[in-house]
């Protein structure tokens, strides 16, 4: 079953306009643990504050939750989900993107850097990644604005692109200096990610600095968080690395995740990225940002970077080849009223639910 | 006078481990807000509160506590600075670090592409930026644990180097896809930035998407930030560009500052940078970072970037020119035990406090 018991993602959500609150996914029916578990941590408008208890809170309420919803008691607090709006289910602290897909990384290297290697030196021996902005991280549903910038006549961006993502939502945090603990201890969940991208701003600035106002304008995520414990079924070893990364990257756990993405553009579905074939896990990834010191907070959200296979990529611009192979539609980047809908679904069936954005015309300013 | 009624700068401190909350400084001294002004928002362990008032709660709340101090109204609350701990002043939301010295830009051109031109095509024509990690922001004071990472070969970095700089405050937020304001409805004050590097972790892992671990374990502000009504006297128009900037990036009023910066290495001046002919001005980077639609929020952090002049370059790579050229203690790179400190003064002699930091030995892991 898609949102059965053995999914139970977490969101955040209001009723006719009240208060956010936090609730499960039960089927098409949102469960409201507050009054269901006696619990005010569930009152908070952020999953944040019960993120913080850590893994074994994170267990604890899981396993009473299922345990409520087997036996039949909780059915009072089920609230169709038709009647409930959806939130930003998290209060984003840091947001790190990575470019853990060897079949992305080679594609954009063709296209941005012509005439060199697809891949930089660096690539295959640690996940290279960067900081986004956290302040422009929206839910699910917002409508997505067309950015202007230098593309470099300045305009309304002509390139207007997806990255289609997995991210990893981080609960526990960890101390300045110290090493971070396991994978599983810090990381709370799973979203997705529509990481919209401007390619022809992006083109143009991201020398020598890396990508900025060409991400920056807006990074979509699903309104349900699924927990790391939903999961476990789904995992796999990750795809073989050589050279063998260093002792600090090194494997401990199956952190893979076989995850099959589709990407919809109005409704038809343009690409099936396979996530189980990314180069870098999400433990490495984790491994590498704190290996330097840099503490994790609650909240701090990583993105894998654009999920692409060999023939599925995640971003139109790799469909398409940056506009010289255009889709069937006859375009090859996002049209004003476009809409984008990503999901993805495990080997049992199990849902991560979606992110989805319209596009908005730019405002001539 | 460095810290008289003309100054009065903002912090957060406690005295014998209380609670912290929000002061001013005067002279040696810090003035408890809360109790002299009757006001909650002071007690607030962040200025973040009171920032979100607005520009209007700023000037009226400095202009009254200017007229308090003048009437030798507020000494029972004036507590000795040796007597409190001060306290990162902000909660920082996002953390952009820009690009906006020529000399700077130039010269790290130069020594990580000795091939090529040494600045990038879009230098001139925008503020080159990226965002940097939020949560590793700490005051002044804390010390600096040297990081370890891919040098590329496993072990602690061997080119710690500062970056002196000067930071932002945003206190007021703008709405996602609207036009944000002028400058001062939005930047609330000047904090002096040290932005530690890992010069050999950076030039292996930042590209192509920008510096990530080199730079993520520890950015040092200082403990005060200087109220922008503060620093009216020491505006100046800004340098000349060329090619003129487009009209996004035109300057509609002067926000160049002429800050003297002074770096010191174990209590010796390395060197003086001049923060007033930096090439692009912060009004201009504002204008940039929200032209693509991002809001803005109450806590972001935007920093100018290393501050070198032709002499006088902000940072030891430059200084040693990455070390063909050590300074006179034999030294290129900072060493355990090694304090660096950066303070500025006007033109008049109000000064923008200090941003201070030891480093201590790596840990082995």
């Amino acid at each position: 079953m898609s949102f059965g018991l053995d999914n139970l993602p977490y969101g955040v959500f209001s009723v006719d306009g009240g208060k956010p609150r936090v609730g499960v996914r039960l089927e098409d029916q949102v469960l409201d643990l507050a009054p269901l578990l006696g619990d005010d941590v569930f009152r908070e408008p952020t999953l944040n504050p019960f993120m913080a208890r850590g893994r074994g809170a994170w267990r604890a309420t899981r396993g009473r939750v299922q345990d409520l919803l087997a036996d039949d008691r909780g059915a009072e607090h089920l609230i169709p989900l038709d009647r409930v709006r959806l939130h930003l289910p998290i209060d984003v602290a840091d947001y790190v993107d990575f470019y853990a897909s060897l079949e992305h990384a080679s594609n954009l290297g063709r296209m941005f850097r012509p005439d060199e290697e697809p891949l930089k030196p660096n690539w295959r021996h640690l996940p290279v990644g960067y900081h986004g902005r956290a302040g422009t991280v929206v839910v699910s549903g917002t409508e997505i604005r067309r950015p202007c910038g230098q593309r470099p006549s300045f305009g309304p961006s002509a390139k207007l692109d997806i990255e289609a993502e997995v991210g990893f939502v981080v609960g526990a945090g960890s101390e300045l200096c110290r090493p971070a603990g396991a994978f599983d201890e810090h990381v709370f969940g799973v979203v997705l990610v529509n990481d919209w991208s401007a390619r022809d701003i992006q083109a143009w600035e991201y020398v020598p600095l890396g990508p900025f106002l060409g991400k920056s304008f807006a990074t979509s995520i699903s309104a349900w968080v699924t927990p790391l414990d939903a999961l476990d079924h789904a995992r796999v070893g990750g795809r073989e690395q050589d050279p063998a990364p260093l002792d600090y990257l090194r494997r401990n756990a199956e952190w893979g995740l076989d995850l099959a993405l589709e990407v919809r553009l109005n409704g038809e579905v343009v690409s099936t990225p396979p996530y189980r074939d990314m180069y870098w896990t999400p433990d490495q990834m984790l491994a590498h940002m704190t290996v330097n010191g840099a503490s994790l907070r609650t909240g701090d959200l990583y993105a894998s970077g654009t999920v692409s296979g060999e023939d599925s990529p995640g971003s139109l611009i790799e469909l398409t080849w940056n506009g010289a192979r255009p889709m069937k539609s006859g375009q090859s980047f996002l049209e004003d009223g476009d809409e984008v809908t990503i999901t993805a679904t495990t080997p049992s069936g199990l849902s991560l639910g979606e992110v989805t954005g319209r596009i908005l015309p730019a405002t001539v300013r």
